[in-house]
């Protein structure tokens, strides 16, 4: 046990550590628990499948394996920093997007660290989800349980969807990035390490982690990316009470326009767009369905803010704008904002 | 940037902080960094492969997709917390087993503090990784990349492979475990939850990945559980000048007999073993094995000590010993050994 001069020492010092931070300096920061636990899922049963023919050792003949059983299935992993002295009111929880896991705010592909040590330097528990089918949270045989083929997103495609450049090449010489692009182009193919498979059938598990994540985890503040957006703002609508403020990073998706989403008014709202995405008719048509997302917000009677980061002269980032190299600069006006909002002690 | 004289108090403060740890309590521990990196790996790229039909919305017609491009594959996950001041002198590597992922480490299937918390209370700086295929280490198309099918492992075998009782049964009321067993049966579907696919043609691109963690992280200790053992000592014999002592716990594997294990000599290696193993002929099979590698490596000179759980009067723990109740009575001994060592500060 700790004592109360301990605990008393302990307070001091957490205030001497973060009471430079709103410089933006970094430093060591208090942490009570780091672990992980997983929320959602169900049991599942396969009777009645053939035994499968495996090959245990390349070379050698297949051995025949018994693929029936009980199985969990559909869970989502979480994994939270907390720290002794938050000056955060609530916990920050960070969602990722599409084909990608919660390594998106860990450290940057070179090597910087990312938006989760950001936060956590700036006083906020950090909870990192994967997502179900992805990462930790595990996978499920198909087409038995999960009802479709994963697939695979290739290099190609992540470089061009996500707004890099418009040119992918094997040849990283040959690539052509967008000038003045903030990715870290060099370290595009350590970027690609973090691709995971991804399911088009498992939303509604999904959304169904997301909310018993949020029944655990929450009042809390979302930070959430790409295709994340629209399970974050339908959990705000399962859940309206629990949501402090969602910070929606190139969401990708938004409830309907007949959907009724007055519930949402009383949540604060920061949409937060990279550069150059005239250039892609996709994002322009993404980019009118959340602008319109935003509007009913807006007419709701929520308090909505639009971090238009080329409007205001920041330009070159791209949809993975958290391992740009202006991640931290972003963060802070994303940080400042959470202030704003009376969301810090 | 942070002043000489605050650098000066964080010093004290760590003192402080770590003083009475020898006692087993718990207390905050100060971090200078959480992330994480992908070590290991190649570049594949699939030509020539037919479009696949994928159903993107239940219910809709599916759609044709490209599946051929470049990925990268084979690479593993690592991630990291630093501690401003640690007290060990290296940083403490932790591998699991098979099926699972790093999670074994994180807190454990009742919501307690597992081994890399405890590991972070004692002051080591921990990393705990995910191998390839596994969890955020992500997996590639089959048997296109890897050149079979995953296996999935269900509750049943895990509950009898892992030892936790003779019986296993769909209904929890009706399993039987172990008298006395240590682990939390009541969390045993949580503990499922934690399960990964895995494959069997894949150790040659895990140890090479492995060989890169340690050639990247050490000088090092290392805590490896399972199936993680033979990768352990393997990458142990490709490095041994980097690898100062391995705490195998209930490790599976080993070099054959027939292998020069005299580069293994200045390791110091603790061999650590739960409960009812005579049960299992497999077990019995594995623990001869293991057994002979242990005096091979005396033979060679080697410090080896083995932590025989039943043997000193601590009964009913089971192959996921970092998950039993009584888990910090076991890193406690694992602790005292690493420090009797010589690898505290």
């Amino acid at each position: 046990m700790m004592s109360p001069l301990r605990l008393g020492v302990l307070s001091l010092v957490a205030a001497f550590l973060f009471a430079d931070l709103a410089g933006g300096a970094r430093a060591d920061y208090l942490v009570s628990e780091t672990g992980s636990f997983y929320v959602g899922g169900r049991t599942v049963t396969l009777n009645d499948l053939p035994k499968r023919e495996l090959v245990f050792t390349p070379g050698t003949p297949p051995v025949a394996v018994d693929p029936n059983g009980q199985f969990e299935v559909e869970q989502m992993y979480v994994q939270f920093v907390r720290l002794a002295s938050p000056k955060a009111r609530y916990p920050l929880l960070m969602w990722h997007g599409g084909g990608l896991t919660g390594v998106t705010y860990e450290t940057k592909p070179d090597g910087k660290p990312g938006w989760q040590q950001f936060f956590l330097n700036q006083g906020h528990d950090v909870y990192v989800s994967d997502a179900v089918e992805r990462g930790r949270a595990s996978w499920a045989r198909y087409p038995e349980i999960f009802k479709s083929e994963p697939f695979f997103r290739t290099e190609k495609e992540a470089w061009e969807l996500f707004r890099i450049g418009p040119t992918w090449d094997a040849d990283p010489a040959k690539r052509v990035a967008f000038p003045g692009v903030q990715f870290p182009v060099e370290a595009f193919d350590q970027f690609a390490k973090e691709s995971v498979p991804r399911w088009a059938t498992n939303d509604a598990a999904t959304q169904s982690a997301y909310d018993a994540l949020v029944e655990k985890t929450c009042p809390c503040v979302i930070v959430v990316h790409s295709q994340g957006g629209n399970f974050a703002f339908t959990a705000a609508l399962h859940n309206p009470s629990k949501i402090k403020a969602i910070v929606a990073v190139e969401t990708s998706g938004a409830p309907p326009a007949s959907a009724d989403i007055t519930p949402l008014k009383d949540i604060p709202f920061l949409f937060v767009w990279g550069d150059n995405q005239n250039f892609y008719p996709f994002w322009k048509g993404i980019r009118v369905n959340i602008d319109r997302f935003a509007n009913q917000l807006k007419t709701a009677g929520a308090r909505v803010d639009v971090l238009d980061l080329p409007a205001e002269g920041v330009k070159g980032n791209t949809h993975m704008l958290m391992m740009d190299k202006n991640s931290d600069d972003i963060a802070e006006r994303i940080q400042a904002w959470i202030g704003e909002r009376g969301l810090m002690k």
